[in-house]
């Protein structure tokens, strides 16, 4: 039994391993237990000689009370900071449908492992806030496996995680210089030199493709309004973008573009407002509508050009999910969030890359589920859209603060130059 | 048939009248024209002469074409513009459920009379980006009423009216002297008194309450983030507030707060970060779920405080709609974002001044509810979401850039002060 | 004797004319009459049939007392409202130096008139918040001239224009169609086509050179930070930028990367952050101070490159006008804010187009400066940069909140293909 | 000759020791190490076992070229790694007035002490971005002092600090949970508990009272714009305030509104309008000319209350520096930017604590002269001004995104509370 109570309180030891010192795990550590109100001692401590060797520590936590010493214990677990006596994952069945049982392990977006039988397991579908489904695998000789699960898809019976011990997690280290996207530190720096940053996200999208990984764009409906849809649409043709995923609006305004050459009224070429152009909106979600979609507004000839066109022709899947502020909508729209959201972790499973620009709703949701390994780059001239991303701890994303129709004129000519393709003619 | 082909085009008669000149009707109107390529003569013109008395235009409308005739036609309606050869309405049978026919005339949320059989009718349940779908009354004897219906509601064979024949808008004009708001004219600017704003609003509460008005408060989670629950709760205590609209988050970390003392994590009373209290919010919501739900949470003694306690408490209708970034939800969200929009349209009938706080995506989806005579103001420290309101034609809404707890910390006071409460005691 | 006093007040008749309703002045100046407590009856209208035909009107203006009646006067008269009955400006020899006469006419930057001997003179020199030096011509036979001048180059016996009597002002017509910035009326929002305003830019650039104007570029260090200084380079180079006012610290920035290849410590090809290069900002100021300041570095041949040495090799006026946050500063710097205005105020004498880009402090004392019809652009990340500029009155200023280095990119783009440059080659 | 090539090439030994750990300096050091294109070895390290025990590590820094060994150490330097072979600093007499000698020290805001014949001395005076003037004490015996000094007022043959030998920086370690501003971390966010931020604000200004501290406020003319003139008219009388650094525009409309009622034309206490009141900003400036200053307009009861004869009448020193935006300017406002700087300079020696509130350009200019160990609290409305100031390196900077009246008048009340003042009455 590993908690102690001993003379000043109860304590626990925890190890720490890899790149504890410059991936900042051992200070945060540290950091957590006194702000917590606990006390530590770093029992035995072998730090890397060089920046690739890792490091190891031992750490005696100690905290007034059994309680608060567990608090400590569940936070610093999430840095990676593991009781040094394991035990078994204590699993509980589920007693009630669509709610966990009470004390369960809510998960990080980091790889995690669960020890089941004395083995570490890892944990699919790594989500963050969700539980940890444990179940037998179908051939019996492997035992157990484990994967998160949400809230509302819980079953009465089925078998869940419930506190901390024997789980554990492996962050993420800051793999500095390795990705590339380091200059970004400052995520809402508006002063940083910008055509950096772009070439970089242009050098993903190649790297991308050419690995056969999977790119997601985000976008809302400012792609259109600020002129974008030619850039958007020339990645979507030249396979730069694999997934879609988007709300009513950007579809609408994009169709109205299409069909209207406006934009909530707005002339895209000339920048005039066509006050009568407000009905505009209204009117391409009905011509949708009173076709049968999207899909079939492209197969009958009547929609021929722009995003939801290019994604129709190049196979690209796109997602709309529905918000209480669309108009319409249009028939593709999922407008049940939770079915939206069910769909949108399906077809993030194998996302590697993923671009969100000017959407604070949708770049949320999907920050929400991506695991902790998944490039996100996220693009608003906003920076308080950047900022709420970071503060909820999707801590891969990086922001820049930037307009949209510029960022993807020179991303376009960025991946067109890197790509050895000609430039376009200009239309 | 007033649309006439003349040497030089098209050319229709439109007359004008009412406050026609400081309400700028009369320039919108002759801009509007010149803007939309066409052209225009004033053939009569009676200017009120005092403040109080109307005023009254007859303007000849050139077109080139006789479609650009009829867009501009249209785009000057929605200012009051009607034609001086007036017809009926022109209705069409619709031939597709969930779509309106083709060419549908598209509402403004300004208040607005169909023609049908030579006599100029009101259209009831006025909202935005709607149809106008007419049906005989009960008694034979009334004839045809006209309501406000939305494309998803459209069933096969109702009668809608098409084109803006027949269908004229009344603006309401700027009372710019009256509601008291007029100083908040440049909703975005930072630098304004604020203590007069927040005064006015105080009144208007007091107003609504004493006349019996409805007050309806659209709020987003930074109320709680920012420590404002208590103010917001004796708000509702003193029946200052009739009907909640949020989501998922505002109720969440309300219920986070009154469970566990935090928000996100952070402690709302020192604003220490609890670092392993990022659980504390999925953790809110389990226990809810499963309690069966917030009103049985405050049955059973669960729940002792907070907004969505008083809210209970104190009969206070709440609405909490779903989005797609949510967690959970809570088992009273609506997570089916059409559902969520009927009920709303059904609670903002009788509502007569609404605040909306600190969230972008339930105020812009209440904008497109509310008709224009409502009052509309919205607080929030960040300037775009004001500038996001303001450029969807919601006009009726002001703005007020301001930080969330002073503002409400500063209403309270001053709606205390003015219905003679004595000061709380500082808890 | 004009202002009587009526049984119900005290009243006056004005007169206005010109496009009067579709220039708003006609209902702004009713709105100032009632919005300062006082009443109105329109005695005579007329108003032009066809919109290129003005209109015109006499107002009687009622107010409760003669003071209140004065303002009022004095409010409308800066919208273009003539007393009917004209009177002399009244002038008053000044007392003190450096401050004008008591109840002295405060400019606007709009054209002015002052009627002397029974004639309207127009106002040299227009700038607001100035006071009206009134002086003899040199020639007897010319009579007496008029200028604005500032305060703090009042002398003891100058004549100055008191009160509003015989003044007049000729406000700007809003030229809506003309000078094809009318699409960025709503300067805050972000979320416009900006292709089109950028290539409104680049159009008025080429206009400028073609047609023997001046163009001001006022610019703050973002430029350099976000990797524009070869979009601006090129501009130098090829005539397109006349004047530069600027502060310390786009100087210094500038030569910071010319000399060390850092912004601030950051190298702007890579984007890398040279720690210690926080130095190189200070020591490129100690550098040139060594030298003897900026002219003297490129005749020396250390300074090779970047936006100072392009204005000194392409005779480009620059103007550093410095402030408290300086570092160093640069030689070239005029650290008097007096001295600094004043050489602003020669250089804008015949400047025709005017461009301010990412500096608040120097975009507003310029705007200060610029009468009302030269045609200003401002572009900022930050929209509150824009708004301020709005709100203090400078209304030629239109807006565009984008970011700098994609927005130089584009303009210097658009400003080759329009000039039919080749593409330079990439570097 | 501690740095030698060996055989992969050059190399130095750094020592480093304090709360390396906790408060990242370790980290950070490696990190810079590394991403400036180094390696290196901890060859010794001592991790204090709990909180309180100071760590102490040496590290071999290696690098490709002298060059780069170089920048990497005087990089690190700035984190407290000192060459563990130390040397005197080496001295070199200025040969040019207004500029120091190419190579100098550029120093920190961090306490600093240069080894001068074998003895470590602190350096007075500390500043960022100066020199380090090395001077004979007065007594002999003492032998030499060192003092920051800025590069215009170098004189030829003063001797300086050239090179990173012998010169090492004491780092302000992070008192996390000491100093009571651990939660405003993020400095950026809008949506932390601001109650709780402000109730700390309170506390430091009746700390600073209470313990013959001098608290600094730095203020915009937003202050006044917002309404907030009692509530900073409250602390100066309370003896809370102890300097005001502004500028032209604070004290302009401080008056403005005292003469007049107004503050750009707004009537601060109703929130109209009053248009013709924009010439009352210009007005005031005029009037306190003619009276021959702010001080002379006290003493004549022209000017009877607000910011500026608060300060008169308490004895609070006020510094007006002035910028290229100031009309007018009053008669106080010091145009020279350099004879500002060293004004304020002078000012701030003995400032314990500083309040920056809606102001960028006075903000900046003062966090570029205090110590690192002056607390700092920067509020305003911009997210973008906050931001600003920690990007630059005023890391002791801690931020509050606010409204301004809000937020002085919940100052206002917590300090009276916490200083056991009765409330005021309502006025």
């Amino acid at each position: 039994m590993p908690t102690k109570a001993v003379a000043d309180g109860f304590v626990e030891r925890v190890e720490l391993s890899g790149h504890i010192i410059d991936s900042l795990l051992l200070p945060k550590v540290l950091d957590h237990i006194t702000a917590a109100g606990g006390r530590f001692e770093i029992e035995q401590i072998t730090v890397g000689q060089a920046q690739r060797d890792p490091s190891f520590a031992v750490i005696a936590v100690h905290a007034p009370s059994a309680d608060r010493l567990q608090q400590i214990l569940a936070d610093i677990a999430d840095h990676g900071a593991v009781p040094v006596d394991s035990q078994d994952a204590r699993l509980v069945a589920a007693d009630i449908a669509g709610a966990f049982p009470e004390g369960f392990y809510s998960t990080t977006n980091q790889r995690t492992e669960v020890r089941l039988a004395g083995r570490w397991i890892e944990v699919q579908d790594q989500e963050m806030d969700c539980g940890i489904l444990v179940t037998p695998t179908r051939s019996v000789s492997e035992g157990l496996s484990a994967r998160c699960a949400v809230m509302t898809d819980v079953k009465i019976g089925q078998t869940y995680v419930v506190g901390h011990a024997g789980v554990r997690v492996r962050p993420e280290e800051r793999q500095a210089k390795s990705h590339g996207f380091e200059f970004m530190n400052s995520p809402v720096s508006t002063e940083k030199p910008k055509g950096v940053a772009i070439r970089q996200i242009a050098l993903e999208l190649l790297r991308t493709r050419r690995e056969g990984g999977k790119a997601l764009l985000v976008g809302g409906p400012a792609i259109v309004h600020t002129g974008s849809v030619e850039h958007v649409s020339r990645l979507l043709r030249g396979g730069y973008i694999h997934r879609l995923f988007a709300g009513n609006a950007l579809a609408t305004h994009d169709i109205e573009q299409a069909l209207f050459g406006t934009s909530l009224g707005v002339r895209l070429d000339s920048g005039d407002i066509i006050e009568a152009g407000h009905e505009h909106h209204l009117r391409a979600i009905n011509r949708i509508r009173r076709l049968g979609g999207i899909r079939r507004a492209v197969e009958t000839g009547e929609l021929k050009s722009g995003i939801m066109y290019e994604c129709v022709i190049n196979n690209v899947e796109f997602l709309l999910a529905g918000s209480i502020r669309d108009d319409g909508p249009l028939p593709e729209v999922i407008t049940d969030t939770l079915v939206a959201q069910a769909r949108m972790r399906e077809q993030i499973r194998d996302v590697t890359f993923c671009l969100m620009v000017a959407t604070t709703l949708h770049s949320i949701a999907v920050g929400n589920l991506l695991p902790a390994w998944v490039k996100v780059v996220c693009v608003d001239i906003n920076p308080s859209t950047v900022i709420k991303l970071a503060d909820r701890g999707s801590f891969q994303t990086v922001g820049l603060v930037t307009d949209v129709e510029p960022f993807f004129r020179a991303l376009v000519a960025d991946v067109d130059l890197l790509a050895g393709n000609p430039a376009p003619a200009k239309t």
